[in-house]
């Protein structure tokens, strides 16, 4: 019997179908890849190759004076740092705004096969650092909404460079599909006095049975209500609304986890395209004590159809249950 | 400059970058395919492999008894007709309910390569007709909420089947994102005693730079907040709530509209994969005068990444009106 289950942080339903279900190792399949070099002559991120890239925003340099991490704008930026944040309706009532905001780059490391996942616990930190590094400083600008930060892996992932990078993207509006997920995370603590992400927390911990691991602070899980195979969510223990108020200790821990996580699906998925993004408060509303930042992955396994971008429900064939069972042996 | 637009019916936010605009063609890559033939002895879905469908539900058949459209359960189903609607709390807060529904697959044609947009506008209507019989019979059950009427149409739209389908899922629940449509459409409403839609197509017929064509009752745009290169909304003029009410006239001019917007797709664009949908009220809240049926086309010529998944915004880098303009000449 399939079963529609219901994410209790946001009240999407997902379809959990068993009649089509797969059992996880049936959906990975060995990925034909060539071996990355560890160094591309046509790359625009490796070494010797910086005057490709818009200038340096800012960046990390070894004892020789060797950058080891590097923030640029994006050379074909979503949004530009000019222009106000008014809207305007036009003659016609169609309503706009000028396309405000940052748009940069992180290149995690000169080393072009590199990748999060592979890589020692140390230059996770190194980059986790710099993510909370550009987060403090973009969130000063009192225009701009909301800093995504996010990680696209693969060419089905949507991106088209292979040099290991992250992208952030400050907007100066609140999405609605943010705004919707702070109001339902509202609404549970107007009902409960408590955080949505703090029970599920600790329900987690009691089912046990979709937790893929724990440890420095963090709980690595299967939702209940996955939308794809392996979407898997890092939750830092400790209640924090935004990434921004995350500790040195948490930076530490979530360095570890992260670079942990993605080892498994590197080296245990045959290291599937995927998509990452911090999920914080905006900025202008970080004192809010009912959102808990955490971290959303979502492996591009299968492909969202019709359905799901007509009614914004997904149909998922594994249950999430197996899905952790498999990445926990891993 | 890039600019953030708001879709009226929904207050969602769209960036269009043009500072990474393309123009339209030069974003349509021919399409290495290969021929495709008129049967295939491995098809499911072609004459004489009837029984490797499940038992039809119901079919058209010419003089001969050869029939012509045919309906059958999903082989797969997504949600099955057995079940109650009533949702649970399991010991942990994880609330779910038994996946209860139904998931048909219309098969359109007898004809392995006779996919809408390349056939005449009476096998369009005979298609629409279906549509709209399995609509009003799917509508009568009172569990469930929302019917679906959608079509993927090649690989990277999510369809492993190339025989020309739609499929139908009816749901038990009234889905998050439909419900914040009804609700947005819901507030104009009460805002301005006027339907959302009706008001887009009253502007764009005075806007004009948006229209790809208008005919037999319907108008078809590239909406004002496209989220994709090539996103094209068909509206019916008069207003009406749901599928479910269309007149006879109406299902025609659909059936041609749809069939002239899908053979520009095929053959202007060189047929890209694409997903349409119907999108209609709840059928329990048909009378509802707020809503608006219609129908969206989303090609899959761009891979929405982290961004869009974590935010919900996505970037598109076609201005609606270029691509609008390019689709009319074609």
């Amino acid at each position: 019997m399939p079963e529609i289950r219901q994410n209790p942080a946001t009240k999407e339903w997902v379809i959990v179908s068993t009649e089509r279900a797969k059992r996880p190792e049936e959906l990975i399949e060995p990925v034909k890849k060539r071996l990355i070099p560890r160094f591309s002559r046509r790359c625009p991120f490796c070494p010797g190759h910086e005057d490709q890239t818009p200038p340096e925003i800012t960046a990390n340099r070894d004892e020789r004076g060797k950058w080891t991490v590097r923030v640029v704008p994006n050379r074909f930026p979503a949004l530009v740092p000019e222009g106000g944040s008014i809207r305007e309706e036009d003659a016609n009532f169609f309503r706009s705004m000028p396309g405000l905001g940052e748009h940069e780059v992180i290149i995690e490391t000169p080393v072009h096969n590199a990748s999060l996942g592979l890589v020692d616990d140390e230059k996770a930190f190194e980059i986790v650092s710099m993510y909370y590094e550009r987060y403090r400083t973009l969130s000063q600008d009192k225009r701009l909404k909301l800093v995504t930060i996010f990680r696209n892996h693969g060419r089905e992932a949507g991106t088209s460079l292979e040099h290991p990078h992250s992208q952030i993207v400050a907007t100066p509006v609140v999405p609605l599909h943010v705004r919707h997920r702070l109001e339902e995370a509202t609404r549970f603590n107007d009902d409960t006095g408590e955080c949505v992400f703090c029970r599920i927390i600790e329900m987690e911990r009691k089912e046990k049975t979709r937790v893929v691991m724990e440890g420095d602070g963090f709980l690595v899980i299967e939702p209940f209500a996955a939308r794809s195979p392996f979407e898997t969510w890092i939750l830092p223990v400790e209640h924090r609304s935004t990434f921004g108020a995350a500790t040195f200790a948490e930076l530490t821990g979530f360095a570890h986890i992260l670079n942990r996580t993605l080892e498994k699906f590197s080296k245990g998925l045959k290291d599937p395209a995927y998509n990452m993004v911090i999920q914080t408060t905006p900025t202008n509303e970080e004192n809010e004590d009912y959102y808990h930042w955490h971290v959303k992955i979502f492996p591009r396994i299968t492909t969202p159809a019709g359905f799901e971008l007509g009614t914004g429900v997904y149909i998922n064939t594994v249950l999430p249950e197996d899905a952790a069972k498999y990445l926990k042996k891993l």
